[in-house]
C-alpha cells in the first residue's frame, strides 16, 4: 500500500507525493518520502482561471470555455519539462529531487475552485455558470522517457490508489458532479507535455457520454433487473472471440460495436461502482490486466512510434445514477495503420457517427497475436 | 440553374454532371456539357462492401464498421488525383475533360446498397444490420488548387443545387433515415484527397447529434409553441455581439456554447427544414453568405496553410422530428492559433465534454475583422 505526503506549491496549489510501498523495486534513489516537504522556490503568480461553463440548447450540451488556456506550456524541450523532479538547480512543478507518483493541481485548469464569472445573462436561452470544478495532473513516474506500459505491478497500483484517493477527494468538493481519470497519450493525440502523465477533471455536470450510460443502465435494470455491464461482459466472455485478456478480477475485451480501430475495455468481474470500492487483491489484479493492455497497444506498431492512445476511467457519478454504475477502463487509439491515423471529421464531429474501419475481431486477434495467447493471471 | 447530367463508371456506379447555368463564369473551357457522355474507359471490379452497423447497448449508439475501407486510395501525388478531370490519356474518377460540378458514389462507400451481411447474431446484446445507405463525393471544381472559398457565387450555387438534388435522391433509398452532407478540408482533419471535394452519407439511422437535437426541438416546441432554432437565432441577433454575417435570408453567428475554436452556425431566417424547402433567391444569398464565412475562415490564419475546417449541411431526418427541424450549416475550424490544434483527447473523446480554449465573443470578434464589418447582402 502506497503512502501520501501533501504539501503546496508558490502558487497555494495543493501537491500531493504517493510513494510506493517501502521496498517496492522501481530503483527511486532515495528512500520514500526523503524530500517530501522539500519546498517550491518559484516565485509564482496565483493561478489565473476564466472558465465557464456554457449549455447549448440546441444539442442539450454544456461546453466548457476557458480562454486563459491558451497560454498554456506548449511542448517544452525535454531539458524545461515541468514534470520532471526538480534537481541540478532547476525547478520544476515539483520541487522533490525524485518522486514515485506525483499530483498536483493543473496551472491552467479547464475547471477550478476560483472559476471566472459567468457570462451575463443575455436571456433564457443563454445559460451559463462559473467553471467550477477542479483539474490534475498526475505524473506516472520521474522517469522523462519511460511509459505507463513500463512501468512496474507496483508502481502501477501506486498510481491506481492516487487515482482512488484523488477520486473520493474531488468528489467531495461542492458541485462536482464527475471525476474523471485519464491519460492521453503520444503527441498525435494532442499531448503537449511528453513526461508520462495523465489527468483528473472533476466536473460540474455528468459528462455527456457517462449520462448515456447511466441511462441505457437505468433501462436495462428497470427491465431485466441486472447491471447491464455484467451482462454485456458476461456475453463477450461466452463469445471469446473479443476477449483480450482475462484475470480473475477483470476482463478486458474488445467491443461489439468498437468506435475506434483498437479499443478495449477492462470491465470489473465483480459489480463494483468505482475505484475506491475495489479490494487490495482486485488493485493488485487490475494493475497486472492494465499494464497487459497497454504492452499489446504499444506492440501493435513499429516501436519507434509509440502508439498514441486515451485511456478513460469511468466510474460512477458522484450523485446522478451512482447506484447503478459498474467501474470500466477503456483504452482506445487513434492509429489504424502505421503511419495512419483514425481522424474525427465530417461523420464524428459534425454528426457524432463513428466509422470504424478495423473490423472488432480482427482488432482483438490482432492485440491477442502481440501478446501471446490470452493471459489467464493469478 | 444548374443543369444535371448521369451517367456510369465502368464498376456500375453512378456519376453525376451538375453545369452551372450557361454563360456562367467559371471559365470551363468547353460548353456545359460538352462530353458529359464520355465513357469510363477504365476496366474496374465492381465495388465491394463488407460494412456493418453494430449497435452499442452500454452508451446506445450505431457505430459503423467498415473493414475494406482500410485499402482506400491515401495522400496520392496531384500527377495521380482520381478527382481531376480524365485527360491527357490519363483516366480518372470523372470521364469528362472538364466539369463544373461532379458527384459519383464514392468507391471504398462506408455505407452502400450492397453492404456485407450483418455479423452472425450472438445473443440479445450484439446487434448488427448490414450498412446499408450511400456513400457519395461531391467535387466542386475540376481545379485541383482551388479550394471552396475560392469559387464564385455562381459555382457555389450549382454545388448548392447539387446538394439539394442528391439529399432528395438518397432520402428515397430504402432504409436511409439521414442524409448528411459534409466538407473536409485540409490534412488536420485527416483528408486523404486534397482536390476540393465533399461527401454526402446517407445514414440508416439518425445520426446521434441529430437525434439529440430533434428532442431538444421537440421539448421546446411542445413547452413554447416557437421552432427552437428560431428562436436561438434570433436571440444572437438581438445580442449582436457573436454575429459574424447577415443577409436577407440567412444569419451566422458563433453559438454562445461554441465548442470548437472558431465555430460559425449559418441559419435559414425563414423556417426551412432543408435544402429543397429554399427558393431560388435563399439559395442564391446562401452562396454567397457561405462563401463569406469561408473567406473568414481562411483569413483566420497564415494564407500558406489553409484553415482545416469541417462543414456539415444540418438538414431534417428523412421522417423521425422532420417537422420540427430548421435547416442550419455548422463550419468549424481545428486550428486553435498560428501552428496549434484542438485535438480531441480524454475530456471529448472519452467522456464528449468540449473543452474550448476561445471565448465565442473573441471568435466572432477574430472571423468579422477578417472580413470587414459585419456584411450586409442584398
Amino acid at each position: 500500500m502506497s503512502t501520501r505526503t501533501e504539501t503546496r506549491l508558490s502558487d497555494g496549489r495543493t501537491l500531493y507525493y504517493f510513494d510506493d510501498a517501502p521496498g517496492a523495486d522501481d530503483g527511486a534513489a532515495d528512500a520514500p518520502g526523503a524530500d517530501r516537504g522539500a519546498a517550491d522556490r518559484r516565485a509564482l503568480p496565483p493561478t489565473a482561471s476564466s472558465s465557464q461553463i456554457r449549455w447549448d440548447p440546441l444539442f442539450r450540451d454544456w461546453a466548457v470555455v476557458a480562454g486563459h488556456r491558451q497560454a498554456r506550456t506548449y511542448k517544452p524541450p525535454d531539458s524545461h519539462c515541468p514534470l520532471c523532479p526538480s534537481k541540478d538547480g532547476r525547478q520544476t512543478e515539483i520541487p522533490a529531487a525524485d518522486y514515485d507518483v506525483a499530483v498536483f493541481e493543473n496551472r491552467f485548469p479547464s475547471l477550478s475552485g476560483h472559476p471566472g464569472t459567468a457570462a451575463a445573462p443575455d436571456g433564457p436561452l443563454f445559460r451559463s455558470a462559473p467553471g467550477v470544478g477542479r483539474c490534475e495532473v498526475v505524473c506516472f513516474t520521474s522517469d522523462h522517457d519511460r511509459s505507463f506500459g513500463q512501468l512496474s505491478a507496483v508502481r502501477a497500483r501506486t498510481v491506481i490508489d492516487a487515482l482512488t484517493d484523488r477520486t473520493v477527494e474531488l468528489s467531495r468538493i461542492d458541485g462536482v458532479e464527475y471525476v474523471f481519470c485519464f491519460e492521453n497519450r503520444g503527441e498525435e493525440i494532442g499531448v503537449t507535455l511528453s513526461h508520462p502523465h495523465g489527468q483528473i477533471y472533476a466536473y460540474p455536470f455528468v459528462p455527456p457520454r457517462i449520462r448515456q450510460a447511466v441511462e441505457a443502465a437505468r433501462v436495462h435494470r428497470d427491465r431485466t433487473g441486472e447491471c447491464l455491464q455484467c451482462a454485456v461482459a458476461a456475453a463477450e466472455r461466452a463469445a471469446r472471440e473479443r476477449v483480450v485478456a482475462e484475470s480473475g478480477c477483470w476482463t478486458a475485451y474488445v467491443p461489439f460495436a468498437a468506435r475506434w480501430p483498437y479499443e478495449v475495455r477492462i470491465v470489473a468481474r465483480r459489480h463494483v461502482p468505482d475505484l475506491a470500492a475495489l479490494t487490495g487483491d482486485e488493485r493488485d489484479d487490475l494493475a497486472r490486466v492494465y499494464l497487459d493492455v497497454l504492452g499489446r497497444f504499444d506492440r501493435l506498431f513499429d516501436a519507434a512510434t509509440p502508439t498514441p492512445y486515451v485511456a478513460g476511467w469511468q466510474q460512477a457519478p458522484v450523485r446522478a445514477g451512482a447506484d447503478l454504475w459498474h467501474l470500466a477502463v477503456e483504452v482506445f487509439t487513434i492509429r489504424r495503420a502505421p503511419g495512419k491515423l483514425k481522424y474525427l471529421a465530417g461523420s464524428e464531429s459534425g454528426a457524432a457517427v463513428w466509422i470504424n474501419d478495423v473490423a472488432p475481431e480482427a482488432a482483438a486477434r490482432r492485440l491477442r497475436a502481440v501478446g501471446g495467447p490470452v493471459r489467464r493471471f493469478a
